[in-house]
């Protein structure tokens, strides 16, 4: 009989071994290796187009976390009313805001209601990161979203790109009427205390390079610094032919993991040191478009 | 005797009571009542202007942990390396990229030693934060820099802001001609593989706002996108009439650990939550300019 301690330690060489012996693969090798079914294609039915004069920004909606507030929001694209809105706020490591600023649209917003979609009862669908995250007691991915978990409940996380419905005090003030990116570290103390509804999934550069605005929390002065947004598109409104052939790598497959492991641990000749563990709002959602 | 139990009991309630009466005040309102000496000029030997078409970017170097390679930024500094040079890389939630590129120059900076600062001994100087960090064993302060440490060693961290020395593959190949500073989510995985040399604490969003350069890595295609760089000097360089007078908060204050907990758990009308716990890469350096 091999004592514990021995075994232990022959099931760790081996572990070494095995681990030596595997193809060092970098982040973008992993996903060149990952079979076509594990790419999920973007459903356009949740799929906003948001046009700006600079080019297109492709958010993916989160209904299984924001259904009511996402209801609203697809209420108010199919009404047209984020045409020629504008963005309105560009706040430095922090947020882009946009919404409509025309008198008569900010009428038609007092009749909407706002909804508290901050959290849900934790899912089975929750994909756990074994890292440790200072503000939540676990985090990972949940479909194609980051997200933390106290055990019971489940939420989004507050990463780069991630969209929200922007409010006011009132809990329940957020309706959708008012939306926001994240463009910079993740203000996670944002996180259980605002809906989230989706992440930029492709685009965010167009946001992300706004002028900073000079007022307070980035709000800009006078209307001439807006940016102007064309419009906001669902992409099951367009024909197929017009819509983006976009697709993102499943969260729940063995690609995704080692994608994960790839970047928790660089290995390449640049890196002396492997970082050993990942942060969720470390590891951008993969997106490619629909290979022909 | 009380047992253990209850006197442990007593003072968390003890506790409690203390905190419940404690004036709740946001971060702002801690900044304003920071008395003076809690606020430190920047060394005009150890700040750098950085003097953009569109601004002054204000670098603040760090020489307690990179002393060689700082030297040698100086010394480029001292023999107008950086006049007329150029921000040659924006990648998107990453870090921005400025060096010369005149062949002259280029030559030049072969003679350069490079080094590796990744580390050092880790100093008794470090004001440790208690909440956990995915990345390090802990986390803190040091000085006015955000500092990571296994208990052994101690490092900066990449957080929004900081500026290190690119290298090539090899460790020693930064020498300090080729300098970054973070845009996006804090890069933590180039935490002790690359030398950190200070961070930005003025005119951040002059660089996190530069067009992303099309080709890999963020590189623009054609020097007609380079950002111009019109110089870079030591404050110390300059008149004294002709500096900014700038000041930060001392982070080893009490003042620091007060403007550290209201960021930690924000108490006002807006939050419904308190997060509990903050990153160190979410707190920002407070920079003011010296009161008259």
């Amino acid at each position: 009989m091999i004592p514990r301690i021995l075994l232990a330690t022959l099931l760790v060489s081996l572990t070494l071994v095995v681990a030596a012996a595997a193809p060092a693969l970098t982040p973008d090798a992993v996903l060149a290796a990952a079979p076509a079914g594990d790419w999920q294609a973007l459903d356009p039915a949740d799929t906003l187009y948001m046009d700006l004069p600079a080019g297109r920004v492709v958010i993916l909606l989160a209904p299984g976390f924001a259904p009511r507030t996402i209801a609203n929001i697809k209420k108010l694209v199919h009404e047209k009313y984020f045409d020629d809105s504008a963005l309105l706020r560009s706040q430095d490591n922090y947020v882009v805001q946009w919404s409509q600023e025309k008198v008569a649209e900010k009428k038609a917003e007092a009749t909407l209601k706002g909804y508290v979609e901050f959290e849900r009862p934790v899912s089975s669908s929750l994909t756990r990161l074994p890292d440790r995250d200072t503000y939540a007691r676990e985090t990972g991915f949940d479909g194609d979203f980051p997200a933390g978990s106290d055990g019971r409940h489940e939420w989004l996380l507050h990463c780069y790109g991630m969209v929200g419905a922007g409010r006011d005090n009132a809990a329940d003030s957020g309706s959708g009427v008012e939306l926001y990116a994240v463009t910079g570290q993740s203000p996670r103390q944002l996180d259980r205390n605002i809906t989230l509804v989706g992440r930029v999934v492709q685009g965010m550069e167009l946001l992300s390079v706004l002028p900073r605005g000079p007022g307070a929390m980035g709000f800009y002065a006078k209307p001439e610094q807006y940016t102007k947004i064309r419009d906001i598109r669902l992409a099951s409104e367009l024909a197929p032919k017009d819509r983006l052939a976009l697709q993102y790598l499943k969260t729940d497959t063995s690609s995704f993991a080692a994608y994960v492991d790839a970047r928790r641990n660089r290995r390449n000749d640049w890196f002396v040191r492997a970082a050993g563990a990942i942060d969720a709002c470390n590891i951008p959602l993969p997106v490619r478009s629909t290979p022909k």
